[in-house]
């Protein structure tokens, strides 16, 4: 890939490899939101770009959100993506696109686009197991059905905020081991989930499954997703109908979506999987994907998850959500589940990192922490290998907790 | 009450106590739809008769959706109710509003508002109790949280289909008792569900409870809706958290939104509540309904259940589930789950009316079902008391399945 006429740090955050979209404003209200494309310090205004340049797919990415774009199928998204690396690499482009370039650090950063459905997962065997084992000690750690199908669930859309939205401490009941019985009040128990999100462009009709192999025509972008998660609620609430209000406060991702095409080079084999998936789930190429995440607690990093190590990939993911003919909007988000490796360092959740509180971890302030105190901050970030030997960025995904009201 | 210039029949269905509202067309293509309002034959095409009589609320009410009307709020909602009320009885209104009178058979019906989340409960102590004795046969047939908290979880809003859709019998993986390994295929244990929607209109803000007590400021409506469930992929993947293919791939409403005013005449005490519940869930009023549904199979009622049964109200369930602060959208939907009284006949889904398929229900036609076959068709209605004696009508929940693709 040629250089950029744009002066790009060696690696810095953005580069061509990544060309990530995200909707942007730049004044005070947030009201004059625009579809951007995150490049080294800047964004670049995306629409007013395309028009300046007279490009074909110009209306379908001047709007306040990614939702014309995304609905536009993979043909435009590959347009789109091959037109950006030119812009941003042919000195010819350079005088037309320049003056539609804005300072990165001066833009505010909004839901990128219309959540449709949001599907959570439980992908990490890792994770599943070690919850298995605290959640139910009595109990084989993962359920029979575990290795036959991606288990998952739908989660509240409504809720699913921006990176940077403070997240309310929830409040709700629950029942301490022993007690006679519950009691209501703030949640003790809030804990994170560093989680990789997927989000459906191209729909489908109802009655259809979606083939395994077609997961790159149906998914637009990848991002970062931390499914903000109370123990306590989810604990006592959670038989027989799976968890509910203890995940459905808050759910935040990361605003700038990483093409799926960026992502090209960090594709894997999956780990092998035993029993043998059922057809459906067996795809021709492999989507694993080779992301390494980090969470941070309070600007100190405690875990570093790779996704690489997943069970299920997303592509089986979309396949099993639509095998019973589930229809996809443009829109519809899944994610993966914590990400968790076979390490200690690797969990991703304070649940797993501190066996349920029982190891606490010692913050460089000297604080300990079980689970999520007033005032910390988290934030998760990613990257993975992208074109010529170049990193994919995923930018990050952060939260700060308020007291509950 | 007045009587109505329109000749309508005695306790005809949607009579003036009912008005309720709806997305209709008459154009072959199902394109231009408008806001209506049935009124015993007709359908009335609420913005063009808003517009002819010089009403403040006109452009509410003229769109292709119920969801601006939905939006604004219960002292819009209250206005609009008393001007149809004024338009369809006082005689001066006649002759500006008839002409906006349209056959009711003539019209074709829509899904009458954006979906946003979509919220199923399990309010039914005696469904859930006999689910319990069925799937979980060597515990307590009420999980522990059961009678102190409304157990619900989210479902698939892009599934959500308007009455008339036909159903596509899903296939997926099933596990029978005794099996080694899980099989792929169509669903053979497909059953209905006959419970009651509610959908808000009056959202709320992230981070901000809805009182129980607020109820009737948030929701704007009520239908009902048919929970397809298919009890084979259920089995296999709910544990441990929830149903996910066994309910995403269909779920039926009626598209006639009845008003909660309508209702009035319809609140009743809820069953007794022991343990009692946590404040949170205590309001100061009763918000029971006394709806009677029937449920239809093949044209033969095959069950009548109470929804004043049920264990825990709407405005319960409102409370409980933003008590963690999540918010509400306009287009939320909630539904009850399935509703069935302590009586055999009662019991609103083919899994308990026929024991898990031991007791065949006998069809007069002299065929036997234990689940659904394919070409069935399916129709729930409802009635309720409403204003001076007449009967609020819910109109219908219809649907038929197609054999498995």
């Amino acid at each position: 890939m040629p250089e950029s006429w744009l002066d790009l740090e060696p690696d810095a955050e953005f580069g061509l490899a990544t060309l990530p979209y995200g909707v942007f404003s730049t004044d005070a209200e947030g009201t004059d939101r625009r579809t951007g494309v995150a490049i080294g310090a800047h964004v670049l205004d995306l629409g007013a770009a395309a028009h300046a340049v007279g490009a074909p797919f110009a209306d379908l990415v001047q709007g306040p959100s990614l939702d014309t774009l995304m609905g536009a199928g993979r043909p435009v998204w590959d347009q789109v993506r091959r037109a950006l690396q030119t812009w941003l690499t042919d000195p010819a482009h350079e005088e037309t696109v320049r003056p539609h370039l804005v300072e990165r650090s001066s833009v505010r950063l909004h839901l990128p686009f219309t959540v449709a459905d949001y599907v959570d997962f439980y992908a990490s065997e890792h994770h599943a197991s070690n919850v298995g084992r605290i959640f139910r000690p009595e109990q084989e750690p993962l359920t029979p059905n575990w290795k036959h199908l991606p288990i998952g669930y739908h989660g509240r859309a409504g809720t699913v905020v921006v990176s940077g939205t403070e997240v309310v401490r929830p409040s709700g009941q629950r029942k301490p081991p022993g007690a006679d019985a519950p009691t209501f009040g703030a949640s003790a128990r809030l804990d994170i989930e560093a989680e990789v999100g997927f989000v459906v462009g191209t729909p489908s009709p109802l009655g259809e499954p979606v083939p395994v192999d077609s997961f790159a025509e149906h998914v637009f972008g990848v991002f970062l997703l931390n499914d903000w998660s109370s123990r306590d609620l989810q604990a006592w609430e959670y038989v027989p109908l799976g968890p509910f209000l203890g995940k459905s406060f808050a759910t935040s991702v990361s605003p700038w979506i990483v093409p799926v095409a960026a992502l090209e080079p960090a594709r894997v084999e999956q780990p092998a999987q035993d029993p043998e998936p059922l057809p459906y789930l067996k795809g021709a190429e492999p989507w694993g994907l080779d992301l390494q995440l980090e969470v941070h607690l309070n600007g100190h990093r405690v875990a570093r998850p790779p996704f690489s190590a997943m069970y299920w990939t997303a592509a089986q993911q979309l396949a099993h959500m639509t095998v019973n003919g589930a229809c996809l909007r443009t829109g519809d988000v899944f994610a993966s589940g914590t990400v968790s490796g076979p390490d200690p360092e690797q969990r991703g959740c304070l649940l797993e990192l501190t066996w349920s509180g029982k190891d606490p971890i010692t913050l460089p302030d000297g604080t300990e922490r079980t689970f999520l105190e007033d005032g910390d901050e988290v934030t998760i970030t990613a990257t993975a290998p992208g074109a010529e030997g170049a990193t994919v960025h995923f930018g990050q995904v952060h939260g700060r907790i308020l007291p509950a009201r």
